[in-house]
């Protein structure tokens, strides 16, 4: 019998998951990140967290370790270039876990992973041009052509969440103007039903924040339309038009057969996968939706692992 | 010795090439499209310029014939599905002409052809990540992945003019409101001159139309640009800004090596190459941006012809 690792290392949590040849969790165990402590103190860590899911295996079962990591990974050396969430640069990640652990070690972008997962095992099973949105506090995509997720010329395609919906909006750290995340993202969503209550707009949620602003969440926007807040509802339209607005760019650049939506915000508020397939269904050219579906993810919070252990499995075939 | 032959079909003109094997034209020629004599009168009159490039070569000498159409072709059958410049719908063009000619016949979409002419033998050569884009009185793309033209699910990928950059904006009749091509295309920036003009801004432009506003062209602007006209400098300025603006987003999502700018557009108003240029890299990511340049495309007006040169070669080949 062989197993893979799979691990999730982003700023907040480290989540690491045995898994079978098939992908299938069979130990999760997950952590608070100590980002305080610096790179070698969180790859210690990481690496405890391996050892607690292997640690009575036979050394030769276990294929190899992938990692999905928050931020730009250059996935040919598995080298963090950038990580906000970690606040790391130019760190060579892999090599570090590699001195510590003798195991094939791979690493890739937590988003990307997401999207191998999904592929290989989730909700792309059996297509070739995929394009996944995963929407939380920002917008990442994963892109599929031909059955292969796209990398682009070194390893950063698929950064969708920068994509301009208003080119003389306002300005994003990214460098662009007006970035798609800015408006449909669970931030964005937090922030615009934020300054509606500000304004005086009559909702329910001024009362469920308890007067503390730090307390608004996707969750609670979504509770108070089920009971049919105005604001609420308001806010949730919105984001589907805005999220369908950019899904019909992706449709209309790439023509994927399948547009998958996941993360924080889709699991939160789930009838925005019907919504974003009727503005996609109106906004993108006719012909390029014909043979297009828009489905949820399969796979959620876990996604990161399942994808990491899609790479190691995937990098370690000869 | 072998040949090919290249058909570029739109519109206006009927432009037909014969080739070397290396896309090299050795002999061209263009007639006006006889648009209103409806498909079989314009399928007659493309075969008889086929007729007239291959006149006395052997039969077998000639190993293809390519055909670049404007509007939505199925690359598998050839099939003009939607074609709004020769107002032609669901019309089997392949299999039309290959009742005339004993040839094989191959049909592509006319901006994807121009990229696969830049790929093979113009301003793409040794990329395999390329973005072409084509700025005329609209904006079209054909994307290139791992060194081959992508199409997408069903043949439609590479429709970037009509991705919004505007999200409210005004609406496109392809379904999408604010798209790009309403934008920075030449028909947006002698609309957005002409509106300057009617609004009494001072320009030698009024002038040089001499009173009539159908005159106005792209060249002209870039004329009284050249001549110190502050209307026209400001209108090729945000030209630069707004296809920036747009070649960002597609940088983001794909990360590709080069952006190859072509078209009427870029031919009129080179100085647009190096604006667009500054503005990518200001907008995108910067690490999309570190391997990325931005060229001129090589060929001009013969490009259609090169592109269905190139796939009818690609297309015999086993």
């Amino acid at each position: 019998v062989y197993y893979l690792v799979g691990v999730d290392l982003g700023g907040t949590k480290i989540a690491t998951a045995l898994t079978d040849t098939d992908c299938q969790i069979l130990k999760y165990d997950a952590v608070r990140t100590e980002a305080v402590r610096g790179p070698e103190a969180i790859i210690d860590q990481m690496v405890s967290e391996i050892r607690r899911v292997i640690e009575d295996l036979p050394k030769e079962s276990v294929l190899g370790i992938g990692v999905a990591c928050a931020g730009l990974i250059e996935p040919s050396t598995g080298k963090v270039l950038y990580s906000p969430n970690l606040d790391w640069r130019d760190l060579p990640l892999a090599d570090m876990i590699a001195r510590r652990l003798d195991y094939p070690i791979y690493v890739g972008n937590d988003v990307n992973m997401a999207a191998l997962g999904e592929l290989h095992y989730g909700a792309g099973i059996g297509k070739r041009q995929i394009v996944c949105v995963f929407v939380g506090t920002g917008i990442g995509g994963g892109i599929v052509i031909d059955g292969h997720l796209y990398e682009g010329a070194n390893g950063f395609a698929g950064e969708i969440g920068h994509v301009t919906i208003d080119w003389d909006g306002p300005d994003c750290p990214s460098g662009n103007a007006g970035c798609w995340e800015g408006f449909a993202s669970g931030t964005a969503m937090q922030r615009r039903t934020l300054a509606a209550l500000d304004r005086g707009e009559p909702s329910m949620l001024a009362e469920m924040l308890h007067g503390d602003p730090s307390k608004m969440r996707v969750e609670l926007i979504a509770e108070a339309a089920a009971k049919g807040d105005a604001l609420a509802r308001r806010i949730i339209a919105e984001t589907g038009e805005l999220l369908g607005a950019g899904c019909a760019n992706l449709v209309n650049i790439l023509n994927p057969e399948r547009i998958i939506l996941g993360g924080g915000v889709i699991r939160g508020v789930p009838e925005l996968v019907d919504m974003v397939d009727a503005v996609v269904r109106r906004r993108a050219l006719s012909d390029a939706v014909a043979g297009l579906d828009v489905v949820r993810a399969r796979f959620g919070r876990e996604a990161g692992v399942i994808g990491a252990a899609v790479l190691a499995k995937l990098a370690g075939k000869p």
